[in-house]
């Protein structure tokens, strides 16, 4: 340790010491309040499902509960948390509540808050190899893992000469492939041919792919949301896909990028990678697969068979902070071409300049990304995988779907309701079916065509109104969704403190305000 | 709590029952295994001082110490714990050690890993307002906190008609704000022109700056980096601004952005904002401040100047994250049109409709950032700013300038060194000076301009030997930058631990590897 050179020490004299600056990180203090907020998060735990799910506050009720500008002296964690209780809870939607069976879900656990404990601990901005070379070897190891847990073809894993990575969510990642596909293109063609490039996807394409696509600059018009149905149960059609191309070449524009989507956010639908990739292929494109919501469930041997096809695509991408217990965020994010995204994302400003770079011998994961810093998102994941292994965690993706059947089978004994699409993974899509409200139609006289049209209408809005009076009653949480025309309710297994009974109490409380709906409108109100 | 109909019961026989579903939140566990990690960071940073701040490890060095695949069954956390302490520590370059001295600091603090806690607790994916209200509108007012605390101009605040939103980083923020600058101009005139759209910063911008660009589809040739030079103090200037828009009008394009800086990195050299918004304004264009690392000073009332004009620009971003205890990630942005944002960046699918959103009372944070799911980060900003409370806060920053300022005078003091460029906030731009090795250019004969050109390149490749030199030997860690052709070395005083001796060990550090290379090269060893 040095000293003062002799002819410095006046330099200290006079100055504030170091005595009275704040230190953030009392050790002692730490300890305490890390135990306070345990004991909080623990008594939450307890008592998430005594709260109603689904926040009843009103818009702007906080800025009437909390000061409006912050306090000049320190504050006790005691009043603090006394404040979390008294004015944030109420204000949350509760996510981890076993009845929360809204969206899909966001799963956190032990093994997550640990992982987040660590990583704000070390709090290292792991943005090259350098700057951390554990939280980049950590994330290349713990992906080529979760690569093979998901029977990924090697050309994914980086022991394949590909390589995965932890992204922020989806719609970075969905930008960052788009960016190496725009570039490769641009490269060759010049950089306004940007105005002809068209993307993708289908009419059940996640919204986040159009912001993606508007965000790099794709002309909004040729942005391709191409139409789904029944007949292929709302997986895209590749006839449609190669018809839809096609078309757009005749027109001068050039295709670039097509995302392709494993178990969608309305329904689940899965859409056929294999021919989708084949038809992508003859015209040079690169194909995304979003799998968002239902990779997690490829772990299991049982579901793997959605990926079929995987093998064809460029890219893949799933959010194990849905369903693999990692919390927000830690979109996994796997490409064939990792020097496709370094191409197109590297910065190299001499303040970052270091040998290891230069070796060449390093992931410096800024290149595969949008930000420069990065969390060391790593370590919960890896924490997930070893502290629960992944027997245990195709236990709790199989746990859930078994729940979802059973509420699937509880819809289908009760003839007034039918399930909509087929059941995939935990997702189940129900609505009261229009038999159960012939009563609504009686004595309109109107075209048989007029007749379907109004009679459709009145069943959606029969189910809107179930929603809405369901989720008023802060039992439980559901969503919603529109495809087809026709109203859907989701009901989406997966909070991690679901049991069947929580799951028995949903299906009452369904049944419950479909029979007061229903007596209302006059239609049939037995089972 | 429901029962099972009669007619279902059924359905639970032959099933797996819940009892043999995994726990991933068993409260016991969770309690022990908190426990096991505090105490592990209790010790880790009783520690950290101890370890070479730079890791000293190969690439490639994790992969031989940890299995290839994830474990099949659960393993203990005391095994896992292990690991991280004999395997990932080792990996680890030590922000948190009071002996980094490198980049910019990203500093943690007690209160950012209880924030972090309670929003991995909570696990909310507050992406609109009904989806958790809380997570909404507690960042809503946390961010009118911290723009009073900064003194921002009423038209960035909530209760001025603008708005603050917490973004990943750095790069969303630009990308967001760039594409609120995009779309208003695009709407006007046409997609098409988006390879006509011009964006501007000076040599000194932030390398996020370009990347952001190119990621909105500017043309790599319309990014201008404005040369700036020591006459100035590396600012931008607004003469030089105009006429390089004057000329790309002249061209046919169309000037779109400028993002200007507070605090550069490499050498924190501060844009003078109004005139450059007043130039900016003359030709519509949309001004960004971009504070990331200089920002948080500005909560000091004497720092505050540097932030002089921003009421003249459109957005302002600073990263709590670096200076402000808030780790990874908390990237601070204000627009006066939040509108803007909205425009350009929503989404309104079905799934995510409801009244709230309709209602047109909430704020849809998802609206003002590029993902849809986002953490709860405002948890720990605003636990960051009650824990400590304003004026410690500001006693934090002040530490950190009065600490750079007693190394500056170290440097000072030793007739071999200089510093190179004017310190503003806690970081020392230093280098051995030319004066200090005349002994090589000796008994060369070159033209006097040769002779100048050959000497710099001398004194920066010294300098250069010295910084690695410095950094091999692990017991402190320093980065450089080069600016006007000149190799500087970076001294960022603002690790959370750090104190006085460190200061002065690292300038014996300094001085002991500069001795060693001075008599080496045969110069003047002598201060």
């Amino acid at each position: 340790m040095g000293s003062l050179p002799k002819d410095c020490e006046h330099l200290l004299k006079n100055m504030v010491g170091d005595e009275i600056a704040m230190n953030p990180l009392d050790l002692g203090e730490f300890r305490r309040q890390e135990q306070m907020v345990v004991d909080f998060l623990v008594n939450y735990y307890k008592n998430v499902e005594k709260y109603p799910v689904l926040s009843q506050v009103e818009p702007g009720y906080l800025s009437k509960c909390l000061p409006s500008s912050a306090p000049e002296d320190e504050e006790p964690l005691e009043a603090i948390l006394d404040d979390v209780h008294r004015y944030i809870v109420p204000g949350l939607t509760h996510w981890q509540s076993p009845t929360f069976f809204a969206y899909f879900q966001t799963n956190t656990s032990t093994a997550a808050i640990l992982g987040e404990m660590l990583c704000a601990g070390f709090s290292v901005a792991g943005f090259n190899w350098v700057s951390s070379p554990a939280a980049t070897e950590l994330e290349s190891l713990v992906m080529d893992w979760l690569g093979k847990m998901l029977d990924l073809p090697r050309p994914f894993l980086f022991s394949g000469n590909g390589g995965g990575v932890i992204e922020g969510n989806t719609t970075e990642a969905m930008i960052c492939t788009l960016i190496a596909a725009r570039e490769r293109v641009l490269r060759r063609s010049g950089h306004d041919s940007i105005t002809k490039l068209v993307v993708y996807g289908s009419d059940q394409t996640h919204c986040s792919f159009q912001k993606a696509a508007r965000v790099v600059g794709i002309d909004p018009r040729n942005i391709r949301a191409l139409k789904t149905t029944q007949s292929t149960l709302f997986g895209l059609s590749p006839d449609l896909l190669r018809k839809a191309i096609r078309l757009d070449i005749d027109g001068g524009l050039i295709p670039l990028y097509l995302c392709t989507t494993v178990g969608t956010t309305s329904v689940t639908a899965v859409d056929p990678l294999e021919p989708l990739c084949k038809v992508a292929s003859e015209f040079g494109m690169w194909v995304h697969v979003d799998a968002a919501y239902a990779g997690s469930s490829c772990i299991c041997p049982e579901y793997r068979k959605f990926l079929n096809g995987v093998e064809f695509a460029d890219s893949f991408c799933f959010n194990a902070h849905k369903w693999l217990l990692t919390s927000l965020d830690c979109c996994c994010l796997w490409v064939k071409d990792p020097n496709a995204l370094v191409k197109s994302l590297s910065t190299d400003p001499e303040y970052l300049k270091n040998e290891a770079t230069e070796s060449k011998q390093v992931v410096d994961y800024k290149d595969w990304q949008l930000s420069l810093s990065r969390r060391f998102r790593a370590l919960k994941l890896w924490l997930v995988l070893r502290i629960y292994g992944v027997r245990n965690l195709r236990s709790h993706i199989r746990n859930d779907c078994r729940l979802a059947k059973l509420f699937e089978e509880l819809v289908v004994k009760d003839g007034r309701f039918e399930v909509v699409f087929p059941r995939n993974f935990a997702l189940v899509c129900f609505r009261i079916r229009p038999s159960a409200v012939t009563g609504m139609a009686n004595g309109q006289a109107m075209e048989d065509e007029n007749r379907e049209a109004w009679k459709l209408n009145e069943v959606n809005k029969l189910n809107a109104r179930l929603l809405h009076a369901i989720n008023a009653s802060g039992r439980i949480f559901i969503t919603h969704t529109e495809v087809g025309g026709i109203y859907v309710l989701r009901f989406a297994v997966g909070a991690i403190l679901v049991r069947e009974r929580h799951v028995i109490m949903a299906w009452t409380v369904v049944q419950e305000h479909a029979n007061s709906l229903l007596s209302m409108s006059g239609s049939n109100t037995h089972a």
